[in-house]
């Protein structure tokens, strides 16, 4: 075991193992060498190397993401962390513990014209939950230290905000970041620390208030029409007693997403698949009156479906409440009440309060559900091959117990329309809905999973994040879906496609690449795919296990798919 | 000619019309429809179109750079504008006039658990120019927009705020940032625009004060030892006469790097290799103080060698004049003038009242110069094959009047060691030193040139910038030499080397990545080269007219390097 001779790199090193932050994503570079060596040269710490900074920062993400605890990406000065800010903002909307580690120069160096220097003190600002912008020890360094403040000041000034940040990641699951100034020499070793570490004040914990029952069970027990809705989720959180009460209460109409990880036959998998018909009927109006509900009750993080959103905007609920420990969105403008705890909790302490009431709100719409997936069967039958039908085909297929990752845009809308096996884990990148870090993501989250993971993507959000795969980390199970349509296929869907030059370059960006070089040069095994029945020989073997990772490619005729998407919802109604 | 029916969009497109911003670069998204359509439909601008915001920025930098004037780089809301920041930053300290505009959600959308949405206001805040962040107009969108402001207040708002930014980039070549936010629908067109511009106020030009000669003449008049040191420096950009001034005046030293674009046989261009032997030599002290300037005069941009820096800090001159325009760095801790004019300027007025002084200083020095040219090329005579021998024959190889774009790192570092034709036009992206563009950079720079470019790259910054060759506007006379060395071999000369496993994966982040398939995938031409007589053949007929561009993969003994480059500088003292 070596450290740093740095103390200010050996406070941080030691602030991390005492916290039990294990795992460390590095990016290369010199100026954060003393964080590297301290880190590489530890024992207790899980490194990871990854060149790109936007993937590193994205890989670090998805471990984050499955540990559900703090996870640290670190690099070396100047715009190298600027990298870093897309999945900095993504962690920040999803909640997620990123810890971000920058190397800087000595604050006399910057804006004097050296080398890989820019002003990185709070430089994420406006999506971080703490800053801590350490100060540079006197004690060290090539030339003399012009500070006022003694080694000690420093030493406890820079242990207070390590401490600060790290317990404001635990407390809130929110990024944080951690400027530390180093001068040269940056190599240099010692055996043992020179620092020790002090107590460190800590946060109180979560505020886990209990819900003014008084106020809140007159609103439940009278509500007929009670939605509740569940965004992003992690799998296996909500308990088996609060599923069954909410799916066995007429009242109660669930609706889910392919991201909240929540199912039961009693629920609503496929909310687009109920609204988009009202949108189209005549009778809309009335339609949509009796799916307004009383209460709106939401649990988890952002919602997929922007028809909901639409919807309940202009439908609103007489009463919103938001179940969360940490926070609210007033998504539909009509928020009433922030529940602050988590939905087990809440649900769990209502168990005993909540009365049934006798409604006719969810049979109907039960009603609704049977009749479009019925007609979805129907209309897989008659549709020519397309994106609906590998999407189709690729969710039917996907083992058990598999981790899913979904890339944004197309991909995790087209998934919504089919129902996922209960078994699978899934998750999707929807703190900013990026296209920009899919792929890093998934292969970070796949690192400690217990089983093997499957990453969904359309072309343009695997060939933008095609830097994640310059990763010696993926496991051999590790497995891609492409969905090649030659561009953003959304946009044609969206309403302004036009047939027309200007539009297929500069909304659809349609081009001809392929993953096949890549798959070459990362060293995946690449199977490709272009109708149904190449679909289907494809993924008999796909998830056989294999001495390299795979990409199965599947090409899809790119002018035909969103037409056959908008006539699924005519088709449905 | 269509144009959005959004007002402030209209306002947007007229103005950068009318100040004759021409060169749009458009990243593909939904909520920037409004510009995309009216910027593409309007025969005034040339757009073009990048997937990857990274590389879009660089790109759209790269044709500034070139331009010397305001290009625009547009993008969608949410983490799309993230991926700018690595650009923005480079153009901020490279003084480049790069628009950066960010379509928004409107602000009641923001922080409610939208889709692509984050807080984009002044996000740019510390490496910018200036932030207008407009407002949403009020005669448009689906939803009622919550405004006391009457449309006709709004119009003139960002009417001034788009006119404010744009001035600032014209008059300060900084980056600019303009957020705009815009409610659906977002695809409607009208034939003429219906707003009109109005007058907006321009900043005072640049000030070029006249400098202060009763004061500077007598320092310059009594120096005996006067450096110049030239930092990044447009081509043509010094006059022929200034050049003489200098060049004949014997207590003058100039000092230059291979980004200065400057070229006599009485200067200096390889510092370090000045610089090196004395730091090794035994008589350190007086050589270095018979190097120490009496007066230190610095013009353009940033300094690449870090072995100057640490002479000129510790052996400060008495006096430190930096002449620009716009800003000056204290990069020596000792500048005692900003002389706010451009060098043709002060030294054209300077022309008939410098006196030459005699002086042995330059002639001393040129001295040590031919002696080390002389063992330079008896080193080359008796290496081995590495990246020394492989920068030289790249060097001694290149046409005239190309222009030749550097990475970061080694690359820059290498070329500085051999002399360049004066007739190549060389860049580095040196503002903040980053590996992370220097690709998109450098396409975008060749588009408008008018003889072909050549990017000389190492191994780490090229796949980094993978997503740089995606893209369409690639000239068929683009050549780019690739030296692969397996990875950052700049870090086994940096002091901490060890020949560990920990230091291979971690600093150098070895790899046995080969340009073949990135060159496949997009339809480059590629020819390797891994010993010297390859390299001679290959570059034989690189630069042939071809119906493609091309990469030369140039493989190199990564384990050797280091060893070489570090005996040059022994080997020359």
């Amino acid at each position: 075991m070596m450290y740093s001779n740095i103390p200010s790199a050996q406070t941080l090193v030691l602030y991390f193992q005492s916290r039990g932050i294990k795992n460390i994503v590095i990016s290369p570079g010199s100026r954060n060498a003393p964080l590297t060596l301290s880190f590489t040269k530890h024992p207790f710490f899980s490194c990871f190397s990854i060149v790109d900074e936007r993937c590193a920062a994205f890989f670090a993400l998805g471990i984050a993401q499955q540990l559900q605890e703090p996870v640290a990406v670190v690099c070396t000065s100047g715009s190298a962390m600027l990298n870093f800010y897309p999945a900095v903002a993504e962690a920040f909307y999803s909640d997620i513990p990123l810890v971000v580690v920058s190397a800087d120069r000595p604050t006399d160096k910057i804006d004097i014209g050296d080398g890989q220097t820019i002003r990185q003190e709070h430089i994420f600002e406006k999506h971080i939950g703490y800053s801590a912008n350490l100060k540079q020890d006197s004690t060290h360094g090539f030339e003399p230290v012009k500070s006022n403040d003694s080694q000690e000041t420093i030493q406890a000034y820079n242990a207070l905000e390590i401490g600060k940040a790290l317990d404001y990641a635990f407390k809130t699951s929110s990024p944080v970041h951690i400027n530390i100034p180093f001068e040269e020499p940056l190599y240099d070793l010692v055996e043992n620390p020179t620092v020790e570490l002090s107590e460190v004040q800590t946060m109180d914990g979560t505020h886990n208030l209990e819900a003014d029952w008084s106020r809140l069970l007159p609103i439940w027990n009278s509500s007929q029409r009670k939605m509740v809705l569940i965004g992003v989720n992690p799998p296996e959180d909500l308990d088996a007693a609060i599923m069954e009460l909410l799916a066995n209460d007429e009242s109660v109409l669930v609706f889910t997403e392919t991201t909240s990880n929540v199912h039961h036959p009693n629920f609503f998998p496929s909310i687009d698949s109920i609204v988009a018909p009202i949108e189209k009927s005549s009778d809309r109006e009335n339609l949509f009156k009796s799916l307004q509900p009383d209460l709106l009750v939401t649990l988890g993080g952002l919602i997929v479906s922007k028809k909901i959103k639409a919807f309940l905007r202009k439908y609103q609920p007489k009463h919103h409440w938001h179940i969360d420990s940490k926070k609210a969105y007033d998504t539909f403008y009509c928020l009433s009440e922030h529940i602050t705890t988590h939905p087990n909790t809440f649900f769990g302490n209502g168990l005993g309060n909540f009365q049934k009431i006798e409604s006719s709100y969810r049979n109907e719409w039960l009603q609704t559900k049977n009749n479009y997936e019925l007609k979805r069967q129907a209309y897989l039958d008659k549709i020519a091959y397309s994106d609906f039908i590998v999407f189709h085909q690729i969710q039917s297929g996907i083992p058990k117990d598999y981790q899913v990752h979904l890339a944004n845009s197309s991909t995790v809308r087209y998934n919504q329309l089919f129902p996922m096996d209960p078994s699978l884990h899934v998750y999707c990148n929807r703190g900013t809905s990026g296209i920009d870090g899919s792929t890093s993501t998934a292969i970070g989250a796949s690192i400690y999973y217990n089983n093997p993971s499957l990453l969904i993507t359309g072309d343009l959000s695997f060939f933008y994040d095609s830097n994640g795969l310059w990763n010696q980390y993926i496991r051999p199970d590790f497995r891609i879906i492409l969905i090649n349509n030659s561009g953003g296929g959304i946009f044609r869907i969206l309403p302004g496609f036009e047939e027309t030059k200007e539009f297929s370059t500069f909304f659809e960006t349609s081009h001809q690449h392929k993953a096949k070089h890549l798959a070459q040069m990362f060293q995946f095994e690449y199977i490709k795919a272009g109708n149904e029945k190449e679909v289907e020989l494809a993924l008999k073997n796909f998830y056989e296990p294999s001495q390299k990772p795979k990409i199965l490619e599947i090409f899809t005729p790119r002018q035909i798919n969103n037409k056959i998407l908008l006539s699924y919802f005519d088709f449905i109604s």
